[in-house]
């Protein structure tokens, strides 16, 4: 079984990503396929007259604020356009996709956070009215029933906390425990870039393999995006996933491509 | 079992809705909800600053004019917002629900319309971009199974044609056609008026009962959308469904009034 992640972006090619996981379901290898929709709800959310906020934690990394009307476009964005297109082009090529979000069937259930904590200008602010949390378990049990109906899975946040609201978690970690939780055999991250670069932008400067004790270390060549992907990296290892592969969602198959050994592989 | 369509408008109160149905999950009945999204999807459009349209056929039907970017906007706010919310509703009062598109598993199945007539100023024009379509099947099979699993499947359109493009199908047909596939005991379609009345809009000219080989005599006291609802009741009792009621989705308990007599009862 193979857990794939793919952005919502413009820059990676749904129909070569369709086309590619038909031929590896084709032979024979189950597959959950886990999308995000940053571009897609920034997008809307600028049309709409309301532009999206991001918020930089005390560690360094970037989330969207999500209040209720941010979690309206949030679900339009992703649960409504990326999700069903993206299930449409694989029904239209011949693979029956279902398209769920982790609200669904609570299939990721978490928690929300009280309160986060947001650096502006060097300051620390705290906000309470965000909708934002952590996927803390996976309903293994509904996406193996899924699988086993011939099924092809394609989930997408936001998850459900423990009392019942939509919570925006990163899909990046989200696939990564849901990797781990169905003991996948490898848990495949699509990004725009070959993988984790040495020297940011410089494609060359790919990094191919991360031991896995080592992964740490290697936090600061990561910019941006590429630090929750290298925590989700992280926390699916931990929870004893053998294979991370953060690989260029561009090329022409680039689930092949990545367990051909592109890309940064960790394990 | 029961099929329940519920409008996605703002004068239906989703939360005794949700009450409701969970008061009668309780009590050991199996349901499934189906959705719209009309009033959404309308809004959104328009603050796209992109007005939806509406087409009236020659028989006297309208429907929402849908090119591929109305389709965008359409998933956005049945699949996203309207589907999304009404899933977490559920959630929060301890229901497992699963929102799915017709898309979705292919739970509907249907042909587009290669040409869709609209008649304006008197005169009859042909579209040919439309992702308007019928439902022509319904996987009984993945809605059982969901069923089986202790799920509410919550389903809303678009439908996915067999050449796998997403088609804007009428929800209250498409919920007739699932409610007859299931061989449901009721089918039930909750709407802003207590049912079909012989005066609109005077509430208190509410037929009560309605022979099913005489239904299509009452579509003369249909306005609107009340005529895409009688059209739906009379698909889903000519598919051997036994009853139908059109009731109040503003009451308190909307649906369990609709089994104790409340709206026009078709049988």
């Amino acid at each position: 079984m193979l857990v794939v992640k793919i952005g919502g972006g413009s820059e990676i090619g749904f129909d070569s990503f369709i086309a590619d996981i038909k031929s590896i379901l084709e032979a024979g290898e189950q597959v959950v396929v886990v999308h995000g929709g940053n571009h897609e709800a920034t997008r809307l959310s600028a049309e709409l007259g309301r532009p999206a906020k991001f918020i930089t934690s005390p560690s360094g990394f970037t989330s969207r604020r999500t209040d209720a009307q941010t979690m309206d476009y949030f679900m339009m964005a992703y649960c409504g356009k990326v999700n069903k297109r993206l299930v449409e082009g694989f029904q239209a090529s011949g693979v029956n996709a279902i398209g769920l979000s982790g609200i669904d069937g609570s299939i990721w259930k978490g928690s929300r956070k009280p309160a986060i904590r947001s650096v502006e200008q060097g300051r620390v602010r705290i906000i309470r009215d965000d909708f934002t949390g952590k996927v803390e378990a996976v309903n293994v049990e509904l996406i193996q029933m899924l699988l086993g109906a011939g099924l092809l899975p394609v989930l997408s946040p936001p998850a459900i906390s423990s009392e019942g609201q939509a919570i925006n978690v990163d899909g990046d970690r989200a696939a990564g425990l849901t990797a781990a939780a169905l003991q996948a055999r490898s848990f495949i991250i699509l990004t725009d870039t070959p993988g984790l670069l040495r020297k940011f932008p410089e494609e060359s400067s790919l990094i191919s393999n991360i031991p896995k004790d080592r992964i740490k270390e290697y936090q600061q060549y990561a910019k941006d995006r590429m630090k929750k992907k290298l925590l989700g990296a992280e926390e699916a290892l931990e929870l004893g996933l053998q294979q991370v592969v953060i690989a260029d969602g561009r090329s022409h198959d680039p689930v092949s491509s990545a367990l051909a050994g592109g890309g940064t592989h960790i394990q």
